[in-house]
């Protein structure tokens, strides 16, 4: 990691607290015709366009969130913005604007602050959102980092959790499982590493479940797909926590059950093949993982025939009446299991 | 403090990421018009009203932008939530929303945060803002504390930075310094119980300036006082890091200098006769003190018999050509001292 390194680094007070906001963010172009007013005054303004505001906010805290042994400084920019886009692309929403307040100790020099920063930038140029503000602080310990994403959406478009109705198909985008194992394979080879360091990592064959983990997406694409299909769904939330979490969270906020079905769950061949080497369950680390960064909603069942060819989309399941409960259906079996929510919980988790 | 005490206390655990969200914010009521969507989904959603958005954000750090010693976790809340809206008031808007992450250590127990949050709450009710959102997470180390403030104004009236001419006429809010040296006193009394843990704080007399430094206000309030003296500032800034560092923003951003005079500088007793006692010079006190989150602003010099009167602004100076630079006229020997920044500084004032 770069703050292992050198004499040659830069310390944080050699630039001050305003130098330093002003060199990570002067390459920031501004793209967004909403933007009316950047950084450099006492706050941003925006123009929403007679559209509705989105707001959404996630702090990611070292230790906890990401452990810097493995996780590079420019991909903890890039996730840190690309879970907060998510959220937004969870209201059927596009980000336009975000904020980042970074608290960092002293012993990051300037260097990895740059580091974070290009990953921010990254993200930034990915998704066309501009970097309207921010704060850039000491710690006494730590790194966190603290994003809010904005976003913009016609009213009549925007999706909360609490509109699905019984016999509402549950549909999920992409695939899931493979940020959670990624990690567990990172966290075997930094384990192989500590241990010893001459020990080269073996990580040929991961690259796609390391990317989930390491380089997650949002799915912003989906609002677009949706409209060509002509889909509004009935209510959508993002998969951060893993998919039992998240069914629950629809469920609880939309008076409704769900049955979801172990063997429609979509998961790629080296989320699988890894599950097998590390003796888990595969289903498990879609229901319990988390940080796919996926879309699950629920759309009307007269929807049923634009979506179920897409190569986006995967139904797993639908909605029932509030009083059936919530349940995976075993594959093969017809087993119903109840689900519960053992997903990722900052105050649970921890090394 | 609280999280010293005893086994009777819950840890947060206990409650786990989900139920402790709920739990601290259950009690937040919903005010605003604008708020279409709260707490609970994937983002908030704001109807901004044919307004335009403005936002801002600023995070709080243990040890670095508090210290838990003296600093009740209640007016931590308060505070930071203020600071935040200060910003929103130095925009000439109207703060109409926050989001609130907390990152916390496991030391403290779910009864520190309701603390934190009851301090959260009585800034909301104050101010008359939302809590739309936010994230708690646990963290290896200390307390941090990220906010982000939304607020709405017409188009016409917002007041950015970069606005003042030469000749208008530079005017303050309030009274300065009082927040700067209420800080010095507690600290001194800090010192006083580490040395000695049965010596009685000397707090009486110093109550105005105990509590500008730790329950500042946001002038929220001068929005509609300017409206009604039919004054739309040139430029605006609030001062969080002394005048000193405000002037030179304004001068930078608006390409003019300043001409202040110490003698103007309004100061309240308690802080003159303090920085007496503590043999500082007053007027360093307020240049270069901070945290007195009053509203630094131009206005121009047609506005003068509108504004000279009135009992919460002070003209403390006026704009001059960009190249005659930024100077401090010294009380009585009508001396020019440049002006300097020595604000505070989050990466060089460590404790």
């Amino acid at each position: 990691m770069l703050e292992d390194k050198s004499q040659e680094l830069t310390p944080i007070s050699k630039l001050g607290e305003f130098g330093l906001i002003k060199h990570l963010t002067e390459n920031f172009p501004i793209v967004q015709s909403s933007t009316k007013l950047s950084i450099g005054d006492d706050a941003a303004v925006i123009d929403a366009e007679n559209q509705k505001v989105v707001v959404s906010t996630d702090m990611l805290a070292e230790g906890i969130h990401f452990n810097l042994g493995y996780v590079p400084l420019k991909h903890l920019g890039y996730k840190a913005v690309v879970v907060n886009l998510s959220d937004i692309a969870a209201m059927n929403a596009t980000p336009t604007q975000i904020l980042v307040s970074v608290a960092v100790s002293n012993r990051f020099p300037v260097e990895a602050l740059e580091e974070i920063y290009s990953g921010i930038a990254l993200a930034c140029n990915r998704y066309k959102v501009d970097l309207v503000g921010g704060d850039t602080t000491s710690s006494n310990a730590g790194l966190v980092i603290s994003v809010t994403a904005i976003g913009l959406a016609d009213d009549a478009k925007l999706v909360k959790r609490s509109g699905a109705k019984p016999n509402d198909l549950l549909v999920v985008t992409g695939d899931l499982g493979g940020a959670y194992l990624g990690l567990q394979i990172l966290e075997r080879e930094h384990s192989v590493y500590l241990a010893n360091p001459n020990m080269q990592p073996e990580m040929e064959g991961y690259d796609y479940i390391l990317e989930r983990q390491l380089k997650p997406e949002a799915r912003t694409d989906i609002k677009k797909k949706l409209e060509e299909l002509d889909v509004i769904p009935t209510s959508m939330i993002d998969i951060s926590d893993g998919l039992a979490s998240e069914v629950l969270h629809l469920s609880d906020q939309s008076k409704v059950g769900f049955n979801i079905y172990e063997e429609k769950i979509p998961m790629d061949e080296t989320s699988i093949s890894t599950a097998d080497e590390l003796n888990l369950n595969p289903a498990m680390a879609a229901l319990n993982g988390g940080e796919d960064y996926e879309l699950l909603f629920t759309v009307s069942p007269s929807d049923f025939d634009k979506i179920k060819n897409h190569p986006d989309f995967t139904i797993i399941g639908h909605a029932t009446e509030a009083a059936q409960g919530n349940f995976l259906i075993a594959r093969g079996s017809n087993q119903l299991i109840p689900l519960t929510a053992q997903g990722w919980d900052a105050f649970l988790n921890k090394d």
